[in-house]
C-alpha cells in the first residue's frame, strides 16, 4: 500500500515528498490515517544523523493522531472510525519484565521505535508520522478521547506529553509537592501544565526573563530566571523534585542545590556534549539522586491522554504544511516556536 | 577538665601529643572514658586541610568507643561502665525536618560534627577522639553491645559501618536482590559485611586481582574486576543497587550500566577533582539514578550497632599506638591497610 510521506534520502539531503509502502494490516494490526503528526527534536536529529545509527530513507515522526482506516480481523479494541494516537513506540518484546511491568520503553530486548527501528517491513526500518498512513499493532495504538477540534494540539502529548508525565508521576507529583520545570519549550510548557494538573506547586526555571509571563500563562505559581544567583538561592533546598528539560549543556549544581533531603534532579534531555560534572557532594549533602526518564509505557500514555483530556490539557502549537518541515526545522533551532510545530498531514 | 590527646597545630604539623580541655558533664551530658578510636581519611583530609575549614589545634577521630565514666543528672539511657560509641556527630538542631525524621546527618541547620564542629566550649570547635576521654550530650551516644573482646573492632562501625548501613538499609538491600560494593578498602569491606547480613547477593567490584580471595571472605558472593570489560559485562543491567565507596575520580558510567531499570549507583566518597560527567543516556534509558549518602541518622547508628552485634560484625581492624598516627595516615595513602587503623587510647 503506497503511502505518500515526507523524509529525507541521506543526512545531507532535505525532508520532501516521497512515496513509501506500508503493510497491508495484519489480524492484530490497526490502520491509521494521520490527520497531524507533531515535530519533535528527535526528528531532526535522527533525520540529519546528529545521532548515531540513521537509516534511509528516514520518514521521523512519533506525535501521532489520526482516525482508524482499518483494523486486522483480531483487533479487539479499535473500531474503523475511532480517533487514535501513536506515539514513540510501535513494538516491544512483550515478555521481559519491563514489558511485563507496562514500561516497554524499558524493554530489555530492544523496543522498536516508531521511526528508525528494526522491523521486517520494506524497507527494514520503520518509517514515522510524516505520512498520511501507518499501520500498527494495536497493543501500541491509544485512544484519544479529546475533543474533535483540539487533534492538532493533541499530537504533542504523545512525545512531549509522555516525556514529561511519566517522571512527574513516577515521582509522585502532586499536592504538598514542590516541583520545578526547567526550560520552557516542548517538553517544559508540558511539563508546566502537566504538574499544575496534577496539584503541585510548580516553578518554572527559564533563563529568559521575556518567558515570565508565558510560563505563569501555563501553569506555573512561580517563575525562577535561573542565572540570577540570588533568585536561586531563595529556593535553597526547597524542592521535592525538578524536572530538567534542557538538552544543552549546563551546570546541574545549580538545580541539585534546590531540592529537598532525597529530591531528585530528572533529565529527560540528553546533551551532545556532556554537561559538567555534578559535584558528588551535592548529592552526598541531602542523599540527593540524579536521575533519568524515558518517554512512557504504552498504559501510561493512555493514562496520560485521559489525564490530560480530563483537565483540558492540549500542547501550544503552530500548524505547518509539511512542504514547511525545513523551515520548522530552523525555527526550531532559534527556538523560535511556541511550543510545538505540528504537520497538518492533508498538506501532503 | 585537662585530657591527653593527639591532634595537630597546624596544616603542615604533625600529629602529635596535646592537652585538650574537655567540658565537665551537664545535665544531659555522658562524660566517656575512650578506649579506641579508628581512623578515617576523613581525619587525614581534615588534620592537613585538604578539605576547607579546618581550625586549630585540630584532634580528629569520630569512630570512638569507650566506657561511661559520668552522667549529667538528668540523663536516662546510660549509666557509669556502659560501654558506648560516639560517631561522626554530637549535636544537631533537634528541631527542623531532618531532625525529627532522626537524620541528624541532614539537620537543615548544620549538624555539629564529633571534630572541627562549632561549640561554645573551648577552643570554640569541637575536638575529636584521639583522645582520653570527651563529653557529648547522651541524645548522640550509643549503646554498644558487642563483647567486651571486641571493642577495638567495633570503633570503625562508628562511620565506615553507618555510612554503608545507611545507603544499603535506605535503598532497600536484602533477599532477593542484587548489591554491588565498589572498593575494598574502609568502607567497601563493611559494605560487604553488612549487605551480606543483609541477605543480599553481594559482588564486590575491585581493580586489584589480588583482593578476590579476601573479598569472597569478608562476605561477597561474586568478585568482579573493574577493569575487565568482558567481567563487567556479564553484570550488564542486573544490579538493584550498587554502593560506591571509592573516593578517587573514575568512569561512573561503567556502573550505571550495571543497573536494573530503576537501580540506584550511591557515591559515599567524594573526590578531590570531579569524576567524568556521567552519561545522561545511561541514565535515561533505564530510570537509572546516581544518589549520594552521608554517614546516617543517630537511630539508624543505634540500629547499625545492634545489627552488627546480632551478626557478629566488627571491622577487620589493626590497631596502632597513638604515636603511630602519623605513620597510618602515610600507610593508609598507599592503601596499606586491612581495612582500618584503631587508635589504643591508653597509649596516649
Amino acid at each position: 500500500m503506497t503511502t505518500k510521506a515526507y523524509g529525507a534520502h541521506a543526512a545531507d539531503k532535505p525532508v520532501e515528498a516521497l512515496a513509501i509502502e506500508r503493510r497491508a494490516p495484519g489480524a492484530t494490526d490497526v490502520q491509521v490515517d494521520i490527520a497531524y503528526c507533531g515535530v519533535c527534536h528527535s526528528d531532526l536529529h535522527t533525520v540529519r544523523s546528529e545521532w548515531p545509527g540513521t537509516l534511509y530513507p528516514c520518514v521521523p515522526g512519533h506525535e501521532i493522531v489520526g482516525h482508524v482506516s482499518a483494523v486486522g480481523s483480531d483487533v479487539g479494541g479499535f473500531k474503523v472510525g475511532d480517533t487514535v494516537g501513536v506515539g514513540c513506540l510501535v513494538s516491544s518484546c512483550q515478555q521481559c519484565p519491563a514489558c511485563n511491568d507496562g514500561l516497554e520503553q524499558y524493554c530489555e530486548k530492544g523496543m522498536v521505535l516508531t521511526y528508525n527501528g528494526p522491523t521486517p517491513d520494506a524497507p527494514g526500518h520503520t518509517l514515522g508520522g510524516y505520512s498520511q498512513r501507518i499501520v500498527v499493532d494495536e497493543k501500541f495504538v491509544l485512544h484519544i478521547r479529546h475533543p474533535a477540534d483540539q487533534l492538532a494540539a493533541v499530537a504533542p502529548l504523545l512525545c512531549a506529553g509522555i516525556t514529561t508525565y511519566s517522571p512527574l508521576r513516577h515521582w509522585n507529583t502532586g499536592p504538598g509537592k514542590k516541583v520545578g520545570i526547567v526550560g520552557i519549550g516542548g517538553l517544559g510548557h508540558m511539563g508546566l501544565k502537566i504538574a499544575h494538573a496534577m496539584g503541585a506547586h510548580v516553578v518554572a526555571f527559564t533563563t529568559s526573563e521575556g518567558k515570565r509571563q508565558e510560563a505563569l500563562d501555563l501553569g506555573a505559581d512561580e517563575v525562577v530566571i535561573s542565572k540570577d544567583a540570588a533568585q536561586m538561592n531563595a529556593h535553597a533546598g526547597s524542592f521535592d523534585f525538578i524536572l530538567n528539560t534542557v538538552a544543552a549543556p549546563h551546570v546541574l549544581d545549580a538545580f541539585i542545590a534546590l531540592l529537598k533531603r532525597d529530591g531528585t534532579l530528572c533529565l529527560v534531555g540528553a546533551p551532545a556534549s556532556p554537561h559538567p560534572s555534578p559535584n558528588v557532594m551535592g548529592l552526598i549533602f541531602g542523599r540527593k539522586s540524579l536521575a533519568g526518564s524515558l518517554i512512557g509505557g504504552i498504559a501510561e500514555t493512555q493514562e496520560m491522554l485521559d489525564f490530560c483530556a480530563e483537565h483540558a490539557i492540549v500542547a501550544e502549537i503552530e500548524m505547518i504544511a509539511a512542504d514547511d518541515i525545513e523551515a520548522s526545522y530552523e525555527r526550531m533551532l532559534k527556538s523560535d516556536v511556541k511550543y510545538r510545530f505540528v504537520i497538518d498531514a492533508a498538506t501532503m
